[in-house]
């Protein structure tokens, strides 16, 4: 059976040397030499020995300049983003990109509950005043029958709309166009560009959206704007965010608080002014953490696809970039 | 229709003087008023007019002495808690003692959810993090999948154990007897005298059992001495912990750590030990509180039930004492 278009057909995949990121713990490399059926060499060095034009098939988080050449056969990031993968220079031609999302929408969804429990029952409060050993009652939230607003109606934001929908919130998805009816985890779909009202009315606006060409800077002066009083999370990408319109609508009042896992620049060093933006919590990057069972389940997933000549659910779309 | 035996019957009902605590807002007042056709007395003084021998009606937290009388036809209390009660002098005889739940249920639950989140997302740590202006990667622990024990399969503990399991983790149910098959909000029910081996098997262990002459100590040395790294989670009463057996099991770490939202004496003072506990939050009597919209809707469906010649469900049973 020929693969389809733009997939690695069997006789390459079988020629090709297996590449692995030296920062892979010793037992991973192990699971994907098990299931390639060959030996790993280390990807950041050029291979030494073996064919010199056998394809290329690495894993990783980053992908060396020396290695983006038309060798590339397959790269199977060990993280979901692939932004900084394919920001730096073009990503070879004809070469497949896949990731690893693992339990991912699960981690980032519980994370994403969390927070928006952990303000509703003033979880940090109670923990400032125990360590003063102060007996107070402090009023509660309940977060059933609140609106949350889920920028992103794909896997991630489908998790999180149905784990807030789960807690009894209304959920409103937002993708690129409207789509009818109810949708997976949510009560309803918009279009990201009639998006006002529902800004207007979200308790919570949550982002998981990519870092792409198109929503660099996505939320500025106008969707924060439109906020009345909602709290925003983001768990998708820094970039996405314009954080000196943000800091304005929290002195506003139009945003109530954030909470922030991703920075346009990361890490934030300590004298980083964005650390004393009002009410907010910054969390280091910590929400979609990926483990070693997650790269192996997803790996196995997408290798099979391409033994059946199948396109890897997995595969990051170049052109939309995620 | 006669009303059944134990119950204020219409003739009686009909007769009755409003008595309201001075506490209650005058808007719940008014509500309450309009709900029975009469005009409120505050319940805090002897009725000065009127006739000396209607029966009473009275509706607050407590119940002065003076009104402990066989004149006592039902007292509604705007708590769900009614220990303090019934544990002072004997509850007059025939005076039926209903109770406000509320959405109750749902703002335990929420509560410890968000606690249960609060530790697998290392929430406390992050804001002492973001206080300090550091940029640190946190582990977090995946909720889903994880046991919950809950102590009380009734109205509480049932929505306790629906909202767990909704977020994905495994529940079970603890009842003074052990029931077959899955029950609402659980995935098994287990008798409070066979509940060893699942003490031992559960990450979460959550109370929400009243005080009665039963359960006083019923969390000691025994049970705390059972758990196996379990974080220990109390929205019940005070008096079924022995703090003494908590804080020896905290120290050996057979409990990994406790959230107390109730003690056996409150509020705790300032220089009270049990706010030195290790790994241990106090929140105050906080998770359940009741709205004046409670108490209306409530005591509503009791006047309701009545009127029909009804038992109230929200009817405290005065042997059991909930």
């Amino acid at each position: 059976m020929p693969a389809p278009a733009g997939l690695p057909g069997r006789a390459a995949l079988a020629r090709a040397r297996l590449l692995t990121a030296p920062e892979l713990d010793g037992g991973l490399v192990r699971e994907l030499e098990r299931i390639t059926g060959r030996r790993a060499e280390p990807l950041y060095d050029a291979p030494r020995s073996g064919p010199k034009d056998a394809p290329l098939l690495c894993v990783g988080s980053a992908l060396p300049e020396a290695l983006r050449t038309e060798r590339l056969l397959w790269f199977h990031s060990v993280n979901a983003g692939t932004d900084a993968l394919l920001c730096a220079t073009p990503w070879p031609a004809g070469a497949l990109l896949t990731r690893t999302v693992g339990r991912m929408g699960e981690r980032i969804a519980q994370y994403v509950l969390a927070w928006v429990l952990a303000e509703c029952q003033s979880v940090p409060e109670f923990a400032a005043l125990h360590a003063r050993a102060q007996w107070r009652r402090l009023p509660s939230e309940l977060a059933a029958g609140q609106t949350a607003l889920v920028y992103g109606a794909g896997r991630i934001g489908t998790a999180v709309g149905g784990l807030l929908r789960g807690c009894g919130l209304r959920t409103v998805g937002v993708a690129r166009t409207a789509r009818s009816g109810p949708a997976p985890g949510f009560d309803r779909v918009v279009g990201a560009d009639e998006d006002a009202a529902a800004l207007g009315a979200a308790r919570w606006v949550v982002s998981t959206l990519p870092s792409t060409a198109a929503t660099e800077g996505f939320f500025g002066a106008g969707r924060f704007g439109a906020m009345r009083g909602a709290t925003f999370v983001n768990v998708g990408r820094g970039a996405t965010v314009d954080l000196g319109a943000l800091e304005a609508a929290l002195r506003g009042g139009g945003v109530r608080g954030a909470v922030l896992d991703v920075l346009p620049e990361e890490p934030a060093a300590p004298d980083d002014p964005v650390w004393r933006l009002p009410r907010t919590v910054i969390t280091s990057h910590s929400a979609g953490i990926t483990a070693d069972e997650d790269v192996v389940a997803d790996f196995t997933a997408c290798w099979e696809a391409l033994a059946a000549g199948r396109r890897p659910e997995l595969a990051v779309d170049l052109g939309r970039g995620y």
